[in-house]
């Protein structure tokens, strides 16, 4: 019989689940509030928008790029690194790809093999787990409650190292989906322990940026790892920040010893990346862009705010603390109603108010079942008419007269 | 220490070695012929540019699409189908991919395990073979010379058969880099191999509608897999026949019993294709855009004559037929001079005289080392002008003084 391959059965992300559900209801006329999704609502920044449109005018066909990208982009990207971190990252190390997922598949080939042990905090997004199981390698969830702010600690990782040898370890902050962030000193010390027992980090700064205003002045757009060490490395994007998520354009910081690697499997399994939105991302580092990028940082604090403010009233709890990224993870055990689960509750939610949220199952795969997640990204408008709607769904079970 | 992963250990697809060499070259303001990629010159057809820049002035922003595409741009290529083949093709069993590259790595992904032998023609495209190896796949080359007209046959998948069990065919048609074909029949009979022997056909068909006009009555724009039976995954893109290789939108035809698992994993590895391309893609399927398309074809042709015309005087042997794609691949082993193969050869050429073609050794392990492959895809103008400079190169070599 042909089947399909043993390594395939790796679950769907829920998320692009709940979306293909989501464009089926709007399909057929059906009004949806989308908070599944982290897909800011403002969109490409204009200039970026105004370079594409421009090129389009233009007669030059666009052809691939050298395998890491155009090298203007690369130029602006390190310009970006000296703006916010103060670190000169040579444009060689600069690799552009499809998305920071095609920075995930590129990194977590060149430096792991199958059977390698890869740690990663749970909760946490799903893919990492989903992309790694499907090569071979075995992953090592850290249970990172409240308690440990949903990071990995030092006594963790000594932990999972004790159980057997550790290749690497995939690190997020922000967190997604719990916003949580590791401080620089923290940063620090992850960096130092993975140096000490040669254990590749993988830093995914894809919601650098993204930080709420009350930390902001202290953590700035984040810590990055290679202000640390160049071992690392380092995943970031245009999706977030600057609110590209449809783009599939991201890069990749890589370090000395895997740039060969990763530009002889990215030339054989990409080629490069988007060539038209490469070209149009230059525009994402002008003034009028970071400032258009800071203005939806601070409508996605104005929908956390909203949703927080709502949290007792809706009875949710556990709620996590969403230092950064823009989404809240919450625990609905106690407004489940007729519900065995949260995956049950959203799609009850989405059928009868329109409302689509994201169930925590596959967060984290053994607290997740009574979570959800929420993003802000839709900005506030969409979070209070949501709230709403919720609202008014959980009145309905708790009493279904 | 830490090191590279053992399965990155691939070599990088020379073609992107030598485009990197090429805007190098550039970057000092070198004018440099480039033959080397198959980037057809006419870039994306019009009424693609025109609704991609409708687009940029569009205020909705563009967040993921559906894992598998937006639905109207796979309504559009379920009627190229008909258009082109006559099929009926459910727009559930088509996922739109981050190139062909995409689809590469999602089917061999969904299909085929560790350990599993598949199968592909030597020469061939090298990322084919990288792929898979770093996917842990045991890739069994089959030795197709001028007597096979480069592509598989029956008598040498039961050879291939005979030494251990087969998972896999990967099949191209047109070949890249020799431009042959297989025929409707001979197709039919591979496709009946593969049912028989429980193997899944993975049918490359991005270069279909780009036929020498000599054969296109006959055979139209190739033979599609599906035509035979739907058990194969077919491969295609908007890189070729329209022009749009840089952008990075190709397809595939899923057979039912993979998608499940391709959707899973493109959920996870990829979200979804670049949306701003997928949205102009649609106007790859007007009127205007095949015109634009077929005009490109007959510009393909003028280049190819002239390439023909001009190998006697060029003293190339084992030119190969180039039934279609785009591409020349010739032995040029009397014509080396004092080089020891066509990589030295192709270096010289580019620093001599500015123009750049891809030595044969990643598309033939074995006899490549002396071959070349020639893109006319940059058209009849810059073929012209190259063939005069690699004349002129070759003359020097002849005779140094």
């Amino acid at each position: 019989m042909i089947t399909p391959s043993k390594r395939s059965a790796v679950p769907p992300f829920t998320v692009m689940t709940v979306l293909q559900r989501v464009a089926e209801l709007r399909a057929t006329g059906r009004e949806v509030i989308s908070l599944c999704a982290g897909e800011p609502s403002q969109g490409a920044p204009s200039d970026v928008k105004r370079r594409l449109g421009e090129l389009m005018i233009d007669r030059t066909p666009l052809g691939y790029s050298e395998t890491f990208g155009i090298r203007p982009l690369r130029e602006a990207i390190a310009g970006h690194y000296r703006r916010w971190y103060d670190l000169d990252i040579p444009v060689e190390q600069i690799a552009i790809t499809t998305g920071s997922s095609g920075a995930f598949v590129l990194s977590f080939l060149a430096a792991f093999d199958p059977g390698d042990r890869v740690l990663l905090a749970r909760p946490g997004y799903p893919a990492y787990r989903n992309i790694l199981t499907s090569l071979g390698c075995q992953v090592v969830e850290l249970g990172c409650g409240p308690a440990e702010r949903f990071q990995p600690t030092r006594a963790l990782l000594d932990q999972a190292l004790a159980e057997g040898p550790v290749a690497g370890l995939m690190l997020a902050s922000p967190a997604n989906p719990t916003g949580t962030m590791v401080g620089h000193e923290q940063l620090a010390e992850l960096v130092a322990w993975c140096a000490e027992h040669h254990v590749r980090l993988i830093s995914d700064e894809i919601y650098h940026g993204i930080v709420d205003a009350s930390l902001a002045e202290r953590v700035g757009p984040g810590s990055c790892a290679w202000q640390h060490d160049r071992m690392s490395v380092v995943i970031s994007s245009f999706s977030k920040f600057w609110g590209m998520t449809g783009w599939r354009l991201g890069w990749a910081l890589v370090p000395d010893d895997l740039v060969g690697a990763v530009d002889a499997l990215a030339g054989n399994y990409a080629l490069c990346a988007p060539v038209p939105a490469q070209h149009a991302a230059i525009g994402a580092f002008t003034e009028c862009s970071y400032t258009e990028a800071e203005a939806a940082v601070r409508e996605f604090a104005a929908a956390r705010s909203l949703v927080l403010d709502a949290v007792p009233d809706l009875g949710w709890s556990k709620v996590a603390p969403a230092d950064g990224a823009f989404y809240i993870w919450a625990d609905i055990a106690d407004q489940l109603g007729p519900y065995t689960d949260s995956t049950a509750w959203c799609a009850a939610l989405l059928d009868a108010e329109g409302v689509a949220v994201t169930p925590g199952a596959d967060f984290d795969t053994v607290h997740g079942g009574t979570a959800i997640r929420l993003s802000l990204a839709a900005g506030p408008e969409a979070i209070g008419a949501a709230l709403l709607r919720i609202h008014r769904f959980q009145q309905r079970l708790a009493d279904p007269r």
